[in-house]
Formats: structure tokens, C-alpha cells, sequence
């Protein structure tokens, strides 16, 4: 049976776990628009039941025309459901609901990067066998729909690099510190208040959050297995307004980066603050929002920026997973997850938990105010045979005793960037911990 | 029979129309990896012919492993043939042998963005009827997939605004004559000798490309008719030195936007030239690259950028048309030009050659300098209740009798802005044609 692409009376019945914010925001876009729907998905999709922690609780913003249940067994194990929503997040029993829905035959939409990251593999194995689909578009940079466009739009290509700005409370945090000239800790405060940073943030401004979505994307981009062990994961709790400011008057802004690059040793996975020309498009994502920057050997470069959160733009991924399962019903989805591999045949790609390609760097430390620092200083750096591009004594903040002094490198490898960064902080006269991060030019 | 994803011997057998630079990028992506496109596209993708004017040119970049003829008919014809590739521009023949391939059951993938625009309506008409695909990711914004992305990736959404730069030409122009502080004709010379521009470049420069293509967009947008005739269109010949550095100076970039958005008559359409604020991303959008802002319910804002031309990125587009063809090839692709609709059983969107949506303008003239000149403007400007955010004498380029003059208005209607130029150009001491460009701030 072909699908009707409109007027069909089928209906896609639909199991919720979770009505939280993106829950909830899913089934009020059904409710407010059900024409829209049936239009343009080809079937009726009709929500038949939800769990949810608290019964109880009051949920005046959609219609509760569908039974509520706190099982959750209810849901996956129900015969009449054909496909999961999984939006409750977390590990367990997210892990344990999501493959037992698999293996009920039911398809699975999520929006947990956590549980694909750390069980993905798992996960899409069990959807092999069962010929299920396993739609996650709204798991990784919430309403951009960047898996759609990896794994359709850019199908011809092999992808060699991507950049991306994937956590939105990071950039918020370094945009705010920048914009009101405040404290890590005040700009974290005020994102709590306004939902944009979680009670306990440490995920996001850990790095945590942006790695397990690196983690996902590279999978699909590089056709490598699932592996959240091999990222190189630093948080933005390291920078400082100083460093912000500092990145500004060189021509940078800092912004949370995540990156995967192909090297001579494998597909090289970093998630950090970097240092970002003016110049490029990715320093103006400012705010919230997300940006992923990928390069493609035929089209070149191609960026894409949008919300990352919010109930809004990870419903409207949420829900072009559920049209495209109804859409490309009669597909075997065996190799979702890896159908943009890159199997040529001489070559097996792996992910290197090495991380050999080479940047310029910024350090920033604070040395005592005496003649001769920066000559000792330019010596260790020539003595590591590292070329300079900047080497700047903050003549403004200088005080009797001392002076914050910037360096900028030439590309240099990470290895060489940690020795130079020991020898320094070595010398006599070094009066502070040395900030060190990437400068991540355009090549 | 289901599709297989990989390792299946199903071959899709293409006929090529045109070997030309596009043609040629598909062929040789094809030819150079095999075993990439056989296993993402779950087929091997075969070219068994193409056809060429001229059959005996020397064709070194592909290797000529298919049959030649300059008569296309052996192509839409051929019955062995599944997919017609249409890469030989123009309307016609164009359109006869796309008709007469749809006829014959074939589908089509098209990079023909005035044939879509100008007889689109019919295609698809026929395109349904013998349930064939026929898909045109690559005739609007090159390699940017944006077509997949506003027909499934946002199908969530209704779309309220789009806001593009969509003809590459136009930005190699514009960019060109800021970076090199160089006139119009000098700069569009050296974009033809750099393949930037076309010999005769009057559909790039006059925007009709750039309004072909939001034909298309439109009527993906808002489930539209395909009418050309509907654009206000306005090219690029107007823009002088002049206006690109007044409008740095008052924190503007000039650029050839393409607008569609809803009022309350209907959908306007409009291209032509704009002020940018620097703030907006779009004014970071240079040479021939593309961009295009969609703003919908849901999702809020998204924004892509990337090439809009060549061979690579519009092979790119081409080959995931091709793909998409093999992996829903069970779906009924009756609606495909229109399934992004937007049909509440309440309102039956139309498009309007009325231009109703307000926003700021500017002008630029050159007035006698004598005294009560900028008196006598604003009272024209306060007699048509307008309000100005700025009125600029320029003093630096003032000459003994003549001094040129800048305004910015608030928001005002198209209407009201030609009354405005009219008026202002009646006014005695005005001593050259008035310039004005919309002023395309974020809302």
C-alpha cells in the first residue's frame, strides 16, 4: 500500500512519555492545527495516551482528550500504538523504554542526546532487527534540522570538518558576560531565572551537553561507531570576562565550540571555548542560539543557525520525525543512523581520542613587572620552535608589582601547546595560573 | 518491495540533458564514487545516455563509458531510462522534453529555475497525474537544501517571512564594489571574466533569476500558484558607489534581498535592493554566496548560508535529488510542490502585486546648496506624516552649489514612499534623479 500524501483517513496513534515543555508543546501544535497535520503528514496523527510523573497535575495549555497513565509500560507495551515519543530524558528507564518499544515493533521518536550517546548503538541495533525508525532530530541542535540536512540534503558529499555553537546555555553565558561586562557566576544566575540554564548546569557548562551531541553527529557524519569516551571535552567555567575582553580587542569573540575534523590519524572530536575571528559568520550566533558550520567536498561550505531549545523549535523537530516516519514507512531503516558513512573502500575511519591537528592559541597570564619577562617568555617559545603571531603587555592594566600578558601562536599542535604552557608556568615571575585556548581561524 | 539501503544490485538507470558544467559535476561525482552513492542511495546510480549539442567535444574531466546524441528525444524516450536529469536551462525545449518524460512515467530532477517559475504549474500538474517525482533542490540557492528543509525539516511550521539572497551575481556585484571602492561596470567585467556573471547578464543584474527563484519558494511556502508576474522586481543597476558607502556609514550593507511575507491582503513578493543593518547576519553574506532566513511558528528564526552556484554545490543538490527519488520511491508524489500548505479550512492565501508591508526607506539625492533646502524636505517629509530617523547634509563631499542629502525614514508603506520621491523631486533645487532602496531591518 503506497501512502496518501492527503485526505487519507489512516492514523498514526502516538504514545508520549513525558509532557514537560517539549512535550507539551508537540501535542498543542497537533491540537491547534490538525488540517495542517493531515495535510502535509498524509495520515492523522492522534496522541492515544501519555505518562507522566504526576497525573494530577494540572496541564491547562492542551486539550486532555487521551487517557494519562504513570506507567510507563502502558505506553510501550501498548498493542494500539505505533510509535513513541520518548521525552522524558535522562538514562533510565529511558534506555530501557525506548528498546522495549523497539522491540514491540513500535518506531521511536527522541529528543535525548544522553541516552544516544552513551546507548545509541544499542539502540539503533535494536531498530535494525526490528526494522524500526529511530528519529532524533530534535536531540541535537533543537529546531536546525541538521540531521535531515547531514544525512539527505548533503548525501553526495563527504564531510570533512564541521564547526558548530551546540549548547545553548554556554553561548548565552558567553554572550551575556561580554554584553553586560559580568561575572561568569551573575550571567549563570540570570540564565536560571530565565530558563536558559538548568538548576544544576554543570552538563552544559561542563561540555558535557555539546559532547554527547558531537558525539551523534559525528556517528552520522563519519559513519563511526557511537564512542563519547574519544571527545576532548572542556567547559566555559575557565573563562573570564578579562579573557573576553581580551579575545575582543585581538579581533575574536570566545565561543563554545564544537568540532569533529578528519585527520591523517582519524576523525579528531573537540568540544572548548575557541577564540573566533569577528570575521566569521559562527561570532555573531549570539544569545541562545545554535550554529553548525559543515565542509563538504562538493558543496563547499554550509552553515545553518536557529534556536537550539525551547518548546517551540524542538517540538517542530520532534515533529517532522514523526511526518518523516509516516512518509518513509516503507523504507528499511537498518542504516539510519550511518548512511552517510564514508566507505571507501581503502579506507576505515575511526575516531582518535589523539588530538593532532594543529591551531593557533591564545594563553593569558599575569607575570611581576620586571625587564625581561616577555624576552624570556619569547625565548621558550622559540626554544619550542612555536612562531608568534602576538605577544601584547597590557600596558592599561599594569600595576607596580605586575602585568597580564596576551600571546597569540601561529598553528601549533595541542601537544606543543600544553608543553609551552608548563615551561612557562615554570618560569620565575609568573604570577598566575595560564589561561590557555584555541584560536579557531578559517583555513 | 521495499528499498534496500545497501548492498542491493537495483540499478536507477539516468538520462542526462546536458554534459554542461552542472552535468558534468553529477557524472564525475558519480564516476569518482561509486561505492558511496550505491550504498547512501541503496542503487546503483547509472548514467545510460546523454544528450549534447555537440556530441564530438572533447569531454576529458568524465569518462565517456555511455552512449552520446545530440537528439534528446533518445533520451525522454528511451524506455530502459528511470530518471531524467533536465541541465540544459532555457524554456524551451526544456519544457517539451521534461512534459514528454513525465508523460513517459520517467522521473525528473531539473536545476531549472525559469521553466519551474514560468511553467511549473503545468509539470507538476503533470507530475501528478503519472505520479512521478520531480525534484528541484538545485534551481534555487545552489547547494544549500533548502527545499528539503522547508518542505520536511520544518513541515511543523507555518511560515510567515522569508528573507534571501538568492542570485550570486548580484552579491559578487555589490560585494565587489564595496572591497574594491570600484564602480558597477568595472566590477561586473571582472565577475564575467571570472565566471561570476553570465555573457549577457541582464536576468542576474535586472533580479528576474533571483524572482524565478521566490516564485518557486513561494508556492512551497504558502501553497501558492507558480505566478511570476506577481513579484515587484527591481535589479541591481541602480546601486551606485554612492549608496554602499553612505550606507556603511549609517550602519548598512547593501543587498539584493529577496522577500516573501504574509500581510493581510495575502503573500507579498518582492526583489530588489536593501539596506541591511550590519547587525543582521544577512549583511555578513558575501560574494557569491547565498542565504535565505526563513521565520516560522515554531521554530523562530533559521538561517542558511552557502553557495549558491557552481559546479560542485549544484551537483550536490542534483545527486540528493536523485537519492531522494530512489528512497521514496513508494511515496504518491501528487503534492510534492505544495505539501508545505497552509490550508485553515478559514483562509485562502493568495499572492498580491500589492506591496502593503511597510518599512523604512531610504533616499539619496543631490540638492543646490543654498539655504532652507533640508527645511524644505522635512516639512515634504512631515505633509506626508512620515517620520525620519535621520536627515543627513553630507558636508565632507559639499561643492560651492550642490550638496548631497541622506534620508532614513521610520516605517512607511511603498506608497507612500514613491508619493515621497515624487514630491521631493518636484521640489525646486533638486538636481539629480532620487535614489531609493528599502531599509530591511529585523523586526
Amino acid at each position: 500500500m503506497s501512502i496518501k500524501m492527503s485526505k487519507s483517513k489512516d492514523i498514526l496513534n502516538v504514545g508520549v512519555l513525558g509532557l514537560g515543555t517539549v512535550g507539551g508543546g508537540v501535542v498543542s501544535a497537533l491540537q491547534s492545527s490538525p488540517e495542517l497535520f493531515d495535510s502535509r503528514a498524509g495520515k492523522h496523527i492522534k496522541v492515544v495516551g501519555a505518562c507522566v510523573r504526576n497525573p494530577k497535575k494540572n496541564r491547562s495549555a492542551i486539550a486532555m482528550n487521551f487517557p494519562i497513565t504513570s506507567n510507563p509500560l502502558d505506553i510501550v507495551e501498548d498493542p494500539k500504538i505505533d510509535l513513541v515519543l520518548e521525552l522524558i530524558g535522562g538514562v533510565e528507564p529511558a534506555r530501557e523504554l525506548v528498546l522495549t518499544a523497539l522491540n514491540n515493533g513500535k518506531n521511536v521518536v527522541t529528543a535525548n542526546k544522553a541516552l544516544l550517546a552513551l546507548h545509541g548503538g544499542e539502540i539503533f541495533r535494536m531498530a535494525a532487527e526490528k526494522n524500526c525508525f529511530v528519529g532524533y532530530e530534535a536531540a541535537v541542535a533543537g529546531g536546525i534540522p541538521i540531521i535531515k540536512v547531514i544525512r539527505e540534503g548533503l548525501v553526495a558529499n563527504k564531510i570533512t570538518k564541521l564547526h558548530g555553537i551546540i549548547n545553548g546555555t554556554c553561548n548565552y553565558i558567553l554572550t551575556g558576560m561580554e554584553k553586560h561586562q559580568s561575572a561568569f557566576d551573575d550571567i549563570l544566575t540570570e540564565a536560571q531565572k530565565k530558563g536558559f540554564a538548568e538548576e544544576d548546569p554543570s552538563f552544559d557548562i561542563g561540555g558535557i551537553d555539546a559532547a554527547h551531541k558531537l558525539t551523534i553527529l559525528a556517528s552520522l557524519l563519519f559513519n563511526v561507531p557511537l564512542d563519547f569516551n574519544k571527545i576532548a571535552v572542556i567547559g566555559i567555567s575557565d573563562v573570564e570576562l578579562e579573557d573576553i575582553n581580551y579575545a575582543k580587542k585581538l579581533g575574536y569573540k570566545i565561543k563554545h565550540l564544537a568540532v569533529a575534523e578528519k585527520s591523517e590519524n582519524g576523525v579528531e572530536l573537540r568540544v572548548g571555548p575557541a577564540l573566533v575571528p569577528e570575521t566569521d559568520m559562527l561570532s555573531k550566533v549570539d544569545e541562545e542560539m545554535n550554529a553548525i558550520r559543515l565542509e563538504g567536498n562538493m558543496l563547499g561550505t554550509l552553515l545553518m543557525s536557529g534556536a537550539g531549545a525551547g518548546a517551540g523549535p524542538t517540538a517542530s523537530s520532534v515533529l517532522s520525525d514523526i511526518v518523516d516516519s509516516i512518509r518513509n514507512s516503507k523504507l528499511e531503516w537498518a542504516s539510519t543512523i550511518t548512511n552517510n558513512n564514508d566507505n571507501e573502500p581503502t579506507s576505515d575511519i575511526v575516531v582518535t581520542a589523539e588530538q593532532t591537528i594543529a591551531s593557533a592559541f591564545y594563553y593569558r597570564l599575569v607575570a611581576s613587572n620586571e625587564p625581561g619577562m616577555l624576552a624570556s617568555i619569547t625565548n621558550i617559545l622559540a626554544a619550542n620552535k612555536i612562531s608568534i603571531e602576538a605577544v601584547i603587555q597590557d600596558e592599561e592594566s599594569k600595576r607596580a608589582d605586575r602585568v597580564p600578558i596576551l600571546i597569540v601562536t601561529e598553528k601549533i599542535k595541542q601537544r606543543q601547546a600544553d608543553a609551552t604552557r608548563l615551561a612557562i608556568s615554570e618560569m620565575p615571575g609568573i604570577l598566575s595560573p595560564i589561561k590557555q585556548f584555541r584560536v579557531q581561524k578559517d583555513d
